[in-house]
């Protein structure tokens, strides 16, 4: 099928492989939903194969979203200007009044979409209903890592703790053999939930052979509980259950100690970094800098839209490569490629992914974006990494591709009807209003 | 002239007023450059007026940002990852090789003309060839508040110490009775400019009914530095000098012991926060709750674009509102309404403009803006305000007025051309590359 090839020629390919190549007049063939060949322009041949000539853009990865709850976009800006505790009650007073699978999809499609117009095609996600986050995931086109939630007390979804690892096994059966599903187990926390539970869910996911994602470390107050309760600290509470390794993936990871960033090194962990989740709920600084001396792959995420307030991977990119310079007064800590790797080559190696996402190399599924570098707020360019990192943002996005496919073309979304989305959002919020009462 | 009346309807009017009235389905009526009425839609007739129906935008207030170096985003990231004293000796040696009046006429061009297609309205710029500036304000048809720079060693312009007050004296003469421009005295800081000469600074802006800026406690650096060659910290240093007071403007203020901001808030001295380039350039993060706390007048800038390295002034706004969040462990810490007020009132009371500028009030200039709600990033809405400082960016901005004159229509920058201006700095690329050297 030769006129299946695809050529994208670009004003520079930023790889993000292991040297973080940049091809300057770069072009990249797409073939059967893969990367067939990249180089510069000179050295790709287009022949009957369609064209997209992009000059006048950066062609790079689709950014991959380690942490997320899209379904809480529902909720975003609902209740706001409080200390941590009561906002936190008031949320979950919303969620419990509205979610049931219809507003999950639709919060799951409402974030999602965010997600993908913005550039990001892979997504780690925890929310309640995970099968609805799978259905909007790929009625979008996008690539989805989730699977079920344990949680100890009665969820949001209404369902008690001992049917959660039922649920569980059933998202990995309904998932199997799907590329587009990274299917897992996501316990909610050390603090939510038991041991016992912890480690069911472990052992259902390595069994599997899916990953485990859990929230770890992010306030004081969380590593207070579980010290008290445990005599341990969080991340050593996790490794004395075994539940550290390659197929663990920890979001936040604030507050940790020496010994907790050597044993997270030590297991080969996956950290998310949450940037802006982590500065709103006033959360603190996750230590980015020592968890990247010590080796510890560290992804990026947004967290939900309740902690942030929107799904901005560009701006967590850019966080990523500022915060830790002002925590550490070292204006080179965190550079703009070790960034860049955090929101692309970073999230796949930690989905167990890295032979088929996170970079543009022969043989790797084509999930690429193309960003327009003629725009005022980034102009003129020197480098490109550091064009993609201190000056771009969401709105210059003009492509996105997922397996080959088209699924954002001159900054539109074609797989799913905007203006519906946000309507449908806008015409529940009298009923989110209402659910937390006449404080609203 | 009852036909020049212009009536706009809008979801929701932000006024940004002293109360941060919000009026729903509000409309204000412009006439004469000024705003002649506003209230809900139903007290607003249309009559003979031109009638713009805004009803899914939020009518806010132009956006003021208070210290910039727009010329600077000639420079945007031409060198990083390196540490803050070989970047800066970089930077500078770029400047010096770069920088006459046509190339600072340029650089203004592109650094203004991001700031009004995102919103802003009025900027303070501190920059060489300040008469550039205010030439590519005017061609842009935005408010600018600039003036003569001091600086003892020989400036980017080649300019020598002496030369300062006669320049800064003639920018006065030049500016007067212009409304669009706010003419000060802007001595770069207290390490690089003598007691002498910052005094000589002031004794010309408070003669001529100026303002007066510099850069002050940035960096611990600075605060070393004075504190050795004058025996009193960088405040208590202006204190003595009689250099604090309601007609004084200091950027940054990271670095500040208890006394310091006492000297601050008992002056009347306003503050800007930059909260970009304080992480970028590893300086810290400014106490602005103790700030607020103790009655400061806190507004809000971007810097330069080779500290940001965009000119964002959104997510200056959203970083003032969640930055002090992680830093004091209080997620009430600077509230949403606040965050809005450093971009708006507080910039126009600091201007001493408060009359004119800074809110959606009868009787002012019609400095507004409109903000598109229906993005997917943003919805649902429940709060306009949170709305606009923790997910509204600057690609939501689709019109922009500045006294009552549309200068951004439907997100097209009406008053330049935008490609060109690109294409400008793009065609300055190689010069500016070269000017470092091979390093480059």
């Amino acid at each position: 099928m030769f006129h299946s090839d695809l050529v994208v020629r670009a004003a520079y390919v930023v790889t993000c492989d292991d040297a973080m190549t940049v091809i300057e007049k770069g072009a990249i063939v797409v073939r059967d939903g893969r990367i067939a060949a990249v180089g510069p322009e000179e050295d790709i041949p287009v022949g009957d194969a369609e064209l997209i000539e992009a000059r006048r853009r950066i062609l790079m990865p689709g950014l991959i979203n380690m942490h997320c709850h899209a379904g809480d976009s529902l909720f975003r800006g609902l209740v706001e200007n409080l200390p941590l505790e009561p906002w936190l009650q008031t949320v979950w007073t919303a969620e419990r009044a509205i979610l049931n699978p219809e507003t999950c999809r639709l919060g799951a499609e409402l974030g999602l979409a965010e997600l993908l117009l913005s550039g990001v095609t892979t997504v780690m996600d925890m929310f309640w209903f995970p099968e609805e986050t799978v259905r909007a995931a790929k009625a979008l086109g996008m690539r989805i890592a989730t699977g079920g939630i344990f949680f100890d007390p009665s969820g949001m979804d209404g369902r008690l703790a001992d049917r959660r690892l039922a649920d569980a096994a059933a998202f990995f059966d309904a998932a199997e053999d799907d590329p587009f599903v990274f299917p897992g187990c996501l316990p909610h926390g050390t603090y939510t939930v038991s041991p016992e539970h912890l480690r069911n869910a472990a052992r259902l996911s390595r069994a599997r052979g899916g990953f485990w994602c859990t929230h770890a470390a992010e306030t004081r107050a969380e590593q207070a509980t579980v010290t008290e309760r445990y005599g341990r600290r969080v991340i050593g509470h996790l490794a004395d259950l075994d539940l550290l390794g390659p197929d663990v993936v920890l979001a936040h990871c604030v507050h940790l100690d020496e010994d907790e960033v050597e044993l997270l090194a030590a297991s080969g962990t996956h950290v998310v970094h949450n940037p802006m989740s982590n500065l709103k709920l006033a959360s603190g600084f996750a230590p980015v800098p020592a968890l990247l001396d010590s080796g510890v792959n560290v992804t990026l995420g947004t967290d939900g839209a309740i902690s942030g307030n929107d799904l901005d991977m560009w701006l967590a990119m850019r966080l990523a490569a500022t915060l830790h310079k002002a925590t550490t007064g070292n204006a080179a800590a965190v550079t703009t490629g070790q960034a860049l790797a955090m929101a692309t080559r970073n999230g796949a190696r930690a989905l167990k992914a890295e032979d088929r996402l996170g970079s543009i190399e022969v043989g790797k599924q084509a999930d690429f974006i193309l960003v327009d570098i003629d725009r005022l707020h980034a102009a003129p360019l020197f480098d490109p990494i550091t064009h993609l990192v201190y000056s771009a943002g969401r709105g210059d996005v003009t492509d996105v591709f997922v397996a080959g496919r088209p699924v954002v073309a001159a900054g539109r979304l074609l797989t799913a009807d905007v203006d519906a989305l946000v309507s449908a959002a806008m015409a529940l919020r009298p009923t989110i209003a209402a659910s937390i009462g006449p404080t609203a």
